[in-house]
């Protein structure tokens, strides 16, 4: 058990860092709402970053994969309102954006983080980045991470931070980070913007390991509607100023600081699934005794991905059948006449089906705990030890109004 | 090119068919609605079937691919109303039906199909099947064919036939069909419920192959909501009473045969497409210029399964952005610099991207384009031959609304 607490703060929570976040103008449909953010630490950090899979790339992940090739970095800048995807003048202006964070904060260029996120394929204008910028000059602070964390929303609802401490080699050391999501949510590598900092010691190399170790059970488990982003990047940056002895080696230290990443990821990849785009619930599918750990993320990611699962979810309507369905179609390897599946809420739980086939339940029961904020379906495969968590939310009339008219 | 011509029918026109569909009472919720079929021929007919991939199975595919072992059948049974899946006395259930169609027609118990389509894991009642295939004694006929079509609609709004005439060795040969979709469609082998007639004069053998040819371009190019259902049945039956030379071989009879079949089969497929649960509009992606045909089907799959370009195209929204996201995470082999994408609809076409970038084009003019029923996005990718065409509808407000409270 790796002992964590959460506490109070974001991006800004590890020493060593502040943020900021202005309304710089990018959004052509709203000039009220923050859109430009950067985030800076006092030293250089080791640094590393996850991204899309998708073959279609924002430029930003082009011009920050670059950056981080010597696992250095000491500022990010990014925007909303604009995805800077499928421009032709793409790298360029993500450049750019690198060098005007790096004229506002005094750092160098090429140790900036840059990303974006927004509608695709409408050139990205460098005036109000500039403007924006000018407006942070020398305002960052620990108080301005809530400014960042709102900036770098879309048709998010809420704002996403979490900060958590752990110790680590009788240090205490602290993890903090923003997110965005909503829509065009969809388990693959990245997922999504989301930003994280941290005051421990660690290698480049070995962070980077950790980031990777650390997504596969958090990010990587969250969909909101089956569409991969051409955005996403999960960067992470480390000061060092906790003053623990540095993570170089797979050691002890390097086991904890993993387990506390992973749950750091997990609260935010669960706000993430609570605030999909329309949604009014967060969903959590948790599957064990499966075969393989393999099989128990296919069947989570299925249930959680399913349109009819998650509009039953949206209408309290315990139709396990669904669930059945989607297991079903998996590809995991799955006995279905083993099969049971619980409805779980702060309400209560309740058995709809065992050994494949239904189960005699009280549908008024039912919809009580299904009305609730908070659902996990629970299923047990009892074919093995496998188990895994995968985290959406339901497909409501909202979702299809967003995205039904998103650019305008 | 095969020379085909689609007619007014549906099931029952090939010579030897007849059917009917009446009222049986099976479900719970709605008793005017008709939700009993049967399909009869007047000679035991070759036949064949492919049914869903899903691993959780209909126990009416357990019966029917026991009973087409032989390649031989006679009479379809198939209800609405109730999925006869996960339920304990499935198969004693599904034999019973085959038994009552038996002996209302006077055949043989092993040569009928079975199918059924429905709410998942409630028992299925045997009483309104009894009385329902007494309500038929002798009442099959040509004219019935269109009441079986109506008799297996669950949320479908329109009732989908189809009839064409083709030569075949000098014979005119009739093909006819019945389908019903709406929910829970995804491409993966057989897909939904559709009953199939000709009178050509086929092998069982060949009958097979020529389904399983045909099925790939055709319904396994359809998704409306990326759910495989439990219960998808295609199955077709062969009376030969056109007197066409039997195919027994893959000569040109039966070349011509398949593709009349695929072309038989899309007109159905466009149908489900077209009145997917809430669907407003059918949307259509035809991708050339793949490396291969296998990169031109996952692009064109992609697409027309991304929740996000299906709800721009409810809203009539150009998002062009959207497909090259699809395209970019569909898996296959592209180079996203060659990307073109269109927009056409009978209003006319647009270009929206050339070489993977925004083109400038009239947003009144795409507009105009996307509010008609029936959408095609063309995208070529430059790069090869491979050539694919998939087939869905927008995601709707309705959708949401059907799929929410659908058992009640």
């Amino acid at each position: 058990m790796i002992k964590y607490k959460f506490i109070d703060g974001g991006v800004t929570s590890p020493l060593g860092f502040s943020a900021q976040g202005v309304c710089a103008g990018i959004k052509p449909s709203n000039k009220t709402k923050r859109d430009l953010a950067l985030i800076y630490c006092e030293k250089p950090c080791a640094a590393a970053a996850v991204y899309t899979k998708n073959l279609v790339k924002s430029s930003t992940i082009t011009v920050t994969k670059k950056h981080l090739q010597n696992g250095v970095a000491q500022a990010v800048i990014v925007n909303s309102g604009n995805a800077n995807t499928c421009n032709a003048d793409g790298i360029e202006i993500a450049q750019r954006m690198c060098e005007i964070a790096a004229e506002t904060l005094g750092v160098k260029a090429e140790d900036v983080i840059v990303a974006s996120t927004g509608v695709i394929g409408q050139p990205l204008p460098i005036e109000p980045v500039i403007k924006g910028a000018a407006m942070m000059k020398g305002k960052l602070s620990k108080d301005g991470g809530t400014n960042a964390a709102e900036a770098i929303m879309t048709t998010d609802t809420v704002k996403k931070e979490m900060a958590m401490q752990v110790e680590l080699g009788g240090k205490t050391v602290t993890i903090g980070g923003i997110a965005k999501g909503s829509g065009m949510i969809h388990i693959n590598m990245g997922t999504m913007l989301s930003f994280v900092t941290t005051d421990a010691a660690v290698s480049a190399e070995m962070l980077e390991e950790a980031l990777r170790e650390a997504v596969e059970d958090s990010y990587n488990m969250v969909s909101v509607d089956g569409d991969t982003s051409t955005n996403d990047t999960l960067a992470i940056m480390a000061s060092g100023l906790a003053g623990n002895n540095e993570i170089r080696e797979k050691n002890e230290d390097y086991r904890v600081f993993v387990g506390a990443l992973t749950e750091a990821f997990k609260s935010l990849a669960k706000k993430l699934a609570a605030d999909g785009e329309g949604a009014t619930k967060l969903l959590i599918c948790s599957v064990d005794g499966a075969k393989t750990k393999k099989d128990a993320v296919m069947v989570s990611k299925s249930i959680i991905c399913s349109s009819l699962f998650k509009a039953a979810m949206y209408g309290a309507d315990a139709n396990w059948g669904r669930v059945l369905c989607a297991i079903g179609y998996s590809g995991a390897d799955v006995d279905v006449s083993k099969v049971k599946v619980e409805f779980e809420s702060p309400k209560g739980e309740i058995l709809v089906c065992e050994n494949g086939a239904g189960v005699e339940f009280s549908e008024e029961k039912a919809k009580e705990i299904l009305l609730e904020k908070e659902i996990t379906v629970a299923v047990s495969l009892n074919d093995g030890e496998g188990k895994a968590e995968a985290y959406g939310c339901d497909l409501t009339y909202d979702y299809v109004k967003i995205n039904g008219d998103y650019r305008t």
